[in-house]
């Protein structure tokens, strides 16, 4: 016979085959999405999770370290996806369009709109460089091909047009922020072709060529 | 002789020549988006005017009602400016290039980031109907706008491109949670200029109709 060591859990495990470290990660997301993460003490995502604050402190230091957690996954995947397009793609409008379509698609599909936490004020402490640093890169390489894409098209090359393929993936946080978006593809296809339009280029071929290149897995 | 009647205040009046109720908001809007909604407290609030928290809650009900006021100064001059565009405009596309470029240039001209705030989940709230009901009455002007301008341009006219224009204009909180965004006037054109591009038209001769319908006046 064994026995459980340690206090009970207050509730039973809430995400079922999850590590302790996810299942805080899933709490937050939620609670910060849903709640605001002002809102929301660690106090309550160890409840919310069934687990005691004190291990909860096991896992991460404090709010900030979850936050940073939750800020970095919405961007790696990503971050990874444009280096291998840039093996991949045949032109910088194919692409573009793939790397438009994948952040849009996964911002969309994500379980939890956690693109909405990029414009919290304690976002832009140092506390978040690394995060910042991140978005910096990828940020950067939507420049960079942007700028192709529009001087080869003969299209507007001005620094704050070539700010709006990102931009634009990037209104799938807002567009969720104002209701279920419902099948992410098209939304995801939509921002891509819009995309290329706003540098001048026609999407049609440049979809076309891109459709042999990665795309965020279908919501299971 | 006379003696000034209550406690005095904490620290001399921040805002020179405000009503009590726009220093109020004031400093609510920059508590707001430079610290955070949830961090802040009325009691931090009525601090940072300078006055006590009693003679604050003369004016607002509660944190709820300063925030739905700030949140209706950021629609309510483009909603009038949406009526005045609407008898004076010669085309769609020119009263489209308009309004994206009124509306994204008070979103990044206005003193404070308060477009930033749409995304808190506590303003999905029921508390917060009135000012979802005029950003519903916007974005249908801005979807009428644009399905006109995607059909006489033989443009794309699912319904994900259609809320592109409103989500461009937008697209100036998150170019200003970024960092400093510098003149306003350039940034707002291109992205006037951009909505008619992502509905498949040449923004150049909506944007010379344009050039004599209203603009923001320049930051003072």
């Amino acid at each position: 016979m064994t026995f459980t060591v340690g206090r009970p859990r207050h509730t039973p495990p809430r995400h079922e085959g999850l590590s302790p470290r996810d299942e805080i990660l899933e709490s937050a997301a939620q609670l910060f999405t849903e709640r605001g993460f002002g809102a929301t003490s660690t106090r309550r995502i160890a409840e919310h999770v069934g687990m005691r604050q004190a291990s909860l402190y096991h896992h991460f230091e404090n709010k900030d370290s979850i936050l940073e957690a939750l800020l970095m996954s919405t961007i790696e995947g990503t971050l990874e996806t444009a280096e291998r397009l840039r093996g991949a793609a045949t032109s910088p409008a194919a692409e573009l369009y793939a790397l438009v379509r994948w952040d849009a698609g996964q911002l969309l599909a994500a379980r939890w709109n956690l693109g909405a936490l990029y414009t919290l004020p304690e976002v832009r402490g140092p506390r978040f460089a690394p995060f910042q640093r991140r978005r910096d890169r990828l940020r950067e390489r939507y420049r960079v091909l942007a700028r192709a894409v529009a001087e080869d098209a003969g299209g507007p090359t001005d620094p704050a047009t070539l700010e709006l393929p990102l931009r634009l993936a990037e209104t799938a946080i807002a567009q969720r922020t104002d209701g279920p978006v419902g099948d992410p593809r098209p939304v995801a296809a939509a921002l891509a072709d819009a995309a290329l339009r706003v540098l001048g280029a026609r999407p049609e071929q440049a979809a076309r060529a891109a459709s042999r290149l990665p795309e965020p897995e279908p919501v299971p």
